[in-house]
């Protein structure tokens, strides 16, 4: 049994079980059974199902945002009630359209060598690890990699996160009760609070299992990653990110406090504790970075210090500022921490120059997950080229320039830098706030994710990392996927011989 | 130093250097250097290259195909001189067409959210690992992979296959040749004859590795695979395919002689050295099985015996067939070898019965890589079923089935349980042949690759393995890839706002 902590208080909040392997090999008996049934279903029953889900999220919303915030400390408003909720329920929403759509199935017809080709699913389980820090919108039993594997057609083994289980059980009943409403089989979704580490690995690795969404924690993404990887089984990792952000000279000049507030609001943002927070601030050394040194510490001592997830995030943030201190980086701003809150640090910034940060780059990009920034301070633009040079791979990457055209030609350098390092990159705008519209990327290399093709957020794009391509040829067209034949029956619009159409054609 | 036999009379061909890690280490730094020149060139630079290079192969074209006749044994006519040549510069050509037309590079955009995405280059160098049995179209410094890798914007560092190290010295040169002519930096590509297993292992995993291509046995591609993915690196496998081959009851009645001759035929292709070759041949019991294995049995007994690619290729097979034997099968044709022959085996096929096959399967379905096959007689669709849902991934599953609709009933069940097992489904089609069209799958589950998400062959979608998705959010649009920009300049068909179109926009 294992209890989470109230993170504002200390104190524990029930208590659930830990799962041995045979409940696991239950799981995946029933989800095999599952996934053979659902073989026979309409995908109809696939976007009914997500629809289904998504409004009864929103007829339990009190309750569901109540308990997620006791569990987290995320406040119920604005951010659990008026923005992530309704992104959970969007995502949901928007994967039963592309499942109506077929928007995810990518047809193509080679007409006159009779081979067509498509998306379809990924024959098996789909296991979803979700973070501590979207209780939601990422969460393993109604998130956005939750959505992306149901609407190609998977049953959900869902791993709790062990910070909000009573949040993950009030979901998992909604699924459930729309899983049945919906005619969906029994052991469609499944829930595990906790097993051990090993039964994890044993998980991922397992034959049944089609493929592995986890978005988590460096060091648990590669213990996962090893055990499926040898076994042959896809794994999906968000992993971690330090999300670089440079603001030129130029753009200080023009816009200076509005700036300031714009990223320490970014990088307090949940007390820091996003995906896309700023960990790494690169300025050109001068009288703009001194000028952005006083202001972004003035932000930062003067704003509210909020409540962090749970102990592991407090004690893993005062690691990182102890690694970053052994490699010489310096305490530049620290507001005082309440007392009063159980789980909490400092709103803090640590500062180091190019020469310092080159000398340990690897220690200086340990992830501070939580309100702890680094900056650094280039002599140059070579320097700061030189450092953005030997980055790992990052989620995103932002750039602040002047809108005059005096900052074009830094802008350029920097940009070259980062653009094969980072998933997104942005100009002008914190990197917090991960819109789901088609065009987004929420990955990038490893280390930050898995596989620097795929993004989790997006669709149709993230439905893609549970899919197999599978094509057809010389098949009888009456015996094809609705989607390849000729006549065009569902009205797609298809790539035919190099051509994107939606009207019928021939078999050569 | 190493020498490579000549399959047909045993002698040695020639004399090539084991590469110490010090050279792979200088390929390395010179493909780095060469990577980060090429990110200055443009991209019509890639596409003048790869046309160039399939000129220079047609013009010395008659030394190509002899010399790779005189490693494998392979006939230059029609095979090698007909076929393979001329699909690698169509290859070529069509990777050239794929650089200039954009057509990898999937732009999408969400006009109100100022987002925008792309395929681009993943950074770094791609190592091209070729299998034995294709010389050129998939030779590491030729074939279908090194196009892909060549038109996504990466530097390749080519190991050679040590069957053919003459025809690749050759393919090297031209595309040397074709380089410098073009402009591109030297270092662009680059060949290594042979490594030790450790230091193909220590390359794979070199962090300046973008990514790998591998063609060739189970073992290597694990060994591989392991040593990639500690490191992060990506790796796409193509590894074994034993291509089940499924012939209704009613398909003989109807075709009878001509069926036994296509698939014999298929067999018998390259002496059974094919990817896709058939494997293992599933039959219903009853006068139409008798009738097949009598008629295959004289097909494969008349036909000429051809030689193998290599004395290792003859040794796996005998192991095979040993293997297959303790398994419970029965030697039901062979074909007499002839003696002149240095490198060749019997054409030869093994039968089980379904019940057989069901409690060994795991061995009866190890690959049999040349003129070896194996008759599996089931007891009825449900057992056929039955043995169809134990296969592992396969990269085909071809089945054969009468035009009458009497075995559509059959053939339903069959489908079902191939589908999702195999990247390409074929009807009344014997396996072998692979063309080179958009809508063509040469992937599948694995272990017949790494990741049935991508295909090896068809472009431009074999292109997506060597590339990263990037994303631009409120990056001014004329600091956008011209792909991406709002008035497109390029002309290019994009996903805008949910529609394919080439209609510039405004953002939101």
């Amino acid at each position: 049994m294992f209890s989470p902590m109230d993170p504002r208080t200390g104190e524990a909040l029930g208590s659930y079980p830990i799962s041995p392997w045979a409940d696991v090999e239950d799981a995946l008996v029933a989800g095999m059974r599952a996934f053979d049934e659902l073989r026979y279903l309409g995908e109809e029953h696939l976007s009914n199902f997500l629809e289904r889900f998504a409004d009864r999220i929103d007829r339990r919303s009190e309750q569901i945002v109540d308990a997620a915030s006791a569990e987290t400390a995320l406040p119920v408003h604005p951010r659990l009630a008026d923005v992530e909720l309704p992104r959970t329920t969007d995502q949901l929403r928007q994967a039963a359209a592309a499942v109506r759509m077929r928007s995810w199935k990518r047809p193509v017809i080679s007409s006159k060598a009779r081979i067509a080709s498509l998306r379809e699913s990924l024959p098996g389980v789909v296991c979803v690890f979700g973070p501590n820090n979207f209780p939601l919108a990422f969460n393993s039993a109604s998130g956005g990699d939750f959505a992306a594997a149901v609407a190609t057609g998977h049953p959900i083994i869902a791993k709790a996160n062990p910070g909000h289980p009573a949040t993950t059980r009030i979901l998992a009943e909604e699924g459930n009760a729309a899983a049945m409403e919906v005619g969906l089989p029994s052991g469609f979704l499944q829930l595990i609070y906790r097993t051990s580490h090993a039964d994890g690995a044993r998980l991922v690795a397992d034959e049944r299992v089609a493929a592995t969404a986890y978005t988590g924690s460096r060091a648990g993404g590669l213990a996962l990653k090893a055990a499926a990887d040898r076994s042959g089984n896809l794994i999906y990792l968000e992993m971690s990110s330090v999300n670089p952000v440079v603001v030129l000279p130029g753009a200080w000049r023009e816009r200076g406090q509005s700036l300031a507030e714009e990223l320490a609001s970014s990088l307090l943002l949940a007390a820091g504790q996003i995906c896309t927070s700023p960990g790494l601030l690169f300025v050109l050394a001068g009288p703009e970075a001194d000028e952005f040194r006083a202001a972004l510490k003035a932000e930062l001592e003067k704003a509210p210090v909020g409540t962090l997830l749970g102990p592991s995030v407090v004690d893993a943030l005062a690691e990182t500022a102890s690694a970053w201190g052994a490699s010489g980086a310096q305490l530049v701003a620290s507001a005082p921490s309440p007392d009063a809150i159980a789980c909490a640090y400092p709103n803090s910034m640590m500062e180091v120059n190019g020469t310092g940060f080159l000398s340990a780059a690897a220690q200086l990009q340990k992830e501070a997950f939580g309100n702890l920034s680094l900056l650094i301070v280039c002599d140059g633009v070579d320097e700061l080229y030189d450092c953005l040079d030997v980055l790992e791979g990052n989620l995103t990457g932002s750039v602040y320039s002047a809108t005059t055209g005096e900052d074009d030609g830094a802008y350029a350098t920097v940009a070259r830098a980062l653009r094969p390092r980072v998933g997104r990159l942005l100009n002008d705008k914190a990197p917090t706030g991960v819109a789901v519209v088609p065009a987004m990327n929420h990955g990038g290399p490893f280390p930050s994710t898995g596989h620097a093709g795929f993004t989790a957020v997006g669709i149709p794009a993230s439905l893609e990392r549970f899919s197999m391509l599978q094509c057809f040829d010389n098949v009888r067209d009456g015996r094809l996927p609705l989607e390849l034949q000729a006549d065009n029956p569902l009205g797609l619009v298809r790539e035919v011989d190099g051509n994107w159409t939606s009207s019928p054609f021939t078999w050569g």
